[in-house]
């Protein structure tokens, strides 16, 4: 590790944010890995203070860290073996020296705070709910993405890692939610819309019927908001949007489609005419401002909530300024106490007068479903734990030291 | 009505098309009702050879008639009622005599081929599947909307009508897409995508795996394409895309939200600045028609397949022309014998191998669901049948004549 060796002092009173463990970067993952990888976390050392670990084929890590003149500055941790982007949930189980399995161990080990990865989404998430598992009273874990609404973002969850999920899922993913929303927001009671078909409380399927009744009973800590419509994504009315992961992916492919479509269509008609080519060279720069918020590769990945570590997964085509963002992005949770927030949150919901949940209930949500067996099959052997290579001494927890970010 | 009188000639072998039974249109629905409404009607048949009959406040329609010097040339069906825009599907059990029944009893008199309805759709939808009953064979009904790809439409379905779907009842969905789309966009064998969140077999959530399965299973007369995205909507990739009821109209609304935003962003970014407000000048043209082609209001309402009767439900805020373009499209639809190619397509999926649907799987879809109790409330008295006014003689069949349209 990097070694600064601060000697620990004693922990305050639950400060608001702590100083965090490094980053663990899985520098494997990604259609630019692991060149365009290792700067962006290259960067966020050196610009933004994050404290990162490499995780990856160490001489490839050793060469690429020279070549930014950082060699010996940020500590590797050598993995085998590589998720391929084509990979999806099996190979979680196949590989158990993946540099994403290794980084989920550094995290186990304390030696880490949170873990980004460029990999393939469906291979990030089998395996860190494999290896990392869920938090205590959390049924199933949520990917969060922020979109690009003015003046701040909107918080939609779902984006795919739970596509079946229970009325009491869905409340716990606003609980999940609005833990991350008071970090990334700053927010300190965000709202929370309900994704469905129409503004009433009666609209929806069986399903988001059920959550609009359990999250109007009130006293569980969210702020909610009511239901939200499809077109309200974009239109800024809640911090916090939640939803299924089928519904939640579909919506934000959708979203990305259209705004792909919108464009293409601009651009074909401002350069149709001679008149309009030399409107569009006039507005060149404003428009591709807008295009760049729009455009889901800037936005970014979304952050995987729910599992005993933060995983920021970043998009497959990250390129080095994407892998800094989302290092920084990783930093910020791990400094907001993200995974004891979420605790917080949920122990809330739980506790509230019009939670019913009992152990059955959870335990049958959690029950791994035969027809979705790709992503865990009922035959699989149990997951062997990665040995990981020689791990450079363990730092001294810091987790007294003033927050790095404001 | 308009008695022109041809003597019925004997019946051709199954032809085509048929020369349809008139329109019958609720000039009651709509934030426009009943003046634009009527006006698109009368456009219908001076401009497009459409007959229609209108059905509403017959000293309105009247009036309203004698403005376009149409006094006398279409027919009217009075109706006491009319459900309010804000109105849902309740309504349809406490207002038998309302425009919208009045016009689903003409159907089922054989006086009417199809009803156009600019009202609100939860209204529309609930009142047409109380008055004309799902066809024989479908589990239930599915809203089919055209999205503007290039060159040629998409067609989206489930819209909004049935929100807790089955497997199987994705397969009719499709068997209902394929036959509107037989019609609508003039192909064989159209190609149908299932709507979910990755392309490959294993992605999405339990039921539309099992869809997947069914419909891969072949000889069923539906050319499955396979999975498709939230992304593919807008790019043509296939026919007609399928889903339930609540992720297609999430989907839609995304889509329409998004386009909304994108134009307010270019907008703000066309005028930020004097080069740019000269640029948004030269282009303003080309503009609006893009903004037209992909603004929900242009591309209109959805059509409810399944029942006994063609529902077409235009936008609550159309204009003279939505009407008048909804009032063609049921045209081509009774023209194009809908009902019947759904009857046909709905047989070779349940006489297929694949097919494993018993009664019992049937009644329990189509069992009244309590949660969904606002739409069909268990305890309610069996409707009474609308004692619609004075009807005009019914007209002689005239099912031989030769395509009104091409």
């Amino acid at each position: 590790m990097t070694g600064q060796g601060e000697p620990p002092r004693p922990a305050a009173r639950r400060p608001a944010t702590v100083r965090p463990l490094p980053i663990a970067v899985d520098t494997m993952g990604g259609d630019h890995a692991p060149g365009e990888i290792i700067e962006g976390a290259v960067d966020a050392v050196r610009a933004h203070g994050v404290r990162v670990v490499l995780v990856g084929q160490a001489p490839r890590i050793q060469r690429e860290l020279d070549r930014h003149g950082f060699a010996g500055k940020i500590p590797i941790v050598h993995a085998e073996e590589a998720l391929d982007m084509g990979e999806g949930a099996l190979a979680s189980w196949r590989k158990p020296k993946s540099s994403i399995a290794i980084a989920c161990h550094l995290i186990k080990q304390g030696r880490a705070s949170a873990l980004v990865s460029a990999g393939s989404t469906a291979g990030v998430v089998a395996t860190s709910r494999l290896r990392l598992k869920g938090q205590q009273g959390v049924m199933r874990p949520a990917i969060a993405v922020a979109l690009p609404t003015v003046p701040r973002p909107t918080i939609l969850l779902d984006a795919g890692a739970t596509v079946d999920v229970k009325p009491e899922g869905l409340v716990q993913f606003a609980a999940l939610g609005t833990a991350y929303a008071q970090i990334l927001l700053g927010v300190e009671r965000p709202s929370v819309g309900l994704l469905t078909i129409g503004s009433e409380p009666g609209k929806g399927n069986k399903v988001t019927k059920r959550a609009f009744e359990l999250l109007s009973g009130g006293s569980h800590g969210i702020e909610f908001a009511g239901n939200v419509e499809g077109h309200d994504l974009l239109g800024g009315a809640v911090n916090v949007v939640v939803t299924d992961g089928f519904t939640g992916n579909v919506a934000l492919k959708t979203m990305e489609g259209t705004v792909r479509t919108a464009f293409a269509e601009i651009r074909a008609a401002m350069t149709a005419s001679a008149p309009a080519r030399v409107g569009a060279l006039l507005q060149r720069r404003r428009l591709q401002e807008l295009r760049d918020r729009l455009d889901p590769d800037t936005y970014g990945g979304g952050v995987l909530l729910g599992l005993n570590g933060t995983v920021v997964i970043a998009h497959g085509a990250s390129h080095a300024r994407a892998i800094t963002s989302a290092c920084e992005l990783a930093h910020r949770l791990a400094s907001g106490r993200i995974v004891e927030r979420i605790r917080e949150q949920v122990a809330a919901t739980r506790t509230s007068r019009f939670g019913r949940w009992t152990h059955a209930e959870r335990d049958s949500q959690d029950k791994p479903d035969k027809s979705r067996s790709p992503e865990k099959p009922a035959d699989a052997p149990k997951p062997a734990e990665p040995a990981p290579q020689p791990l450079p001494p363990a730092p001294e927890p810091e987790r007294t030291e003033p927050p790095a970010l404001p």
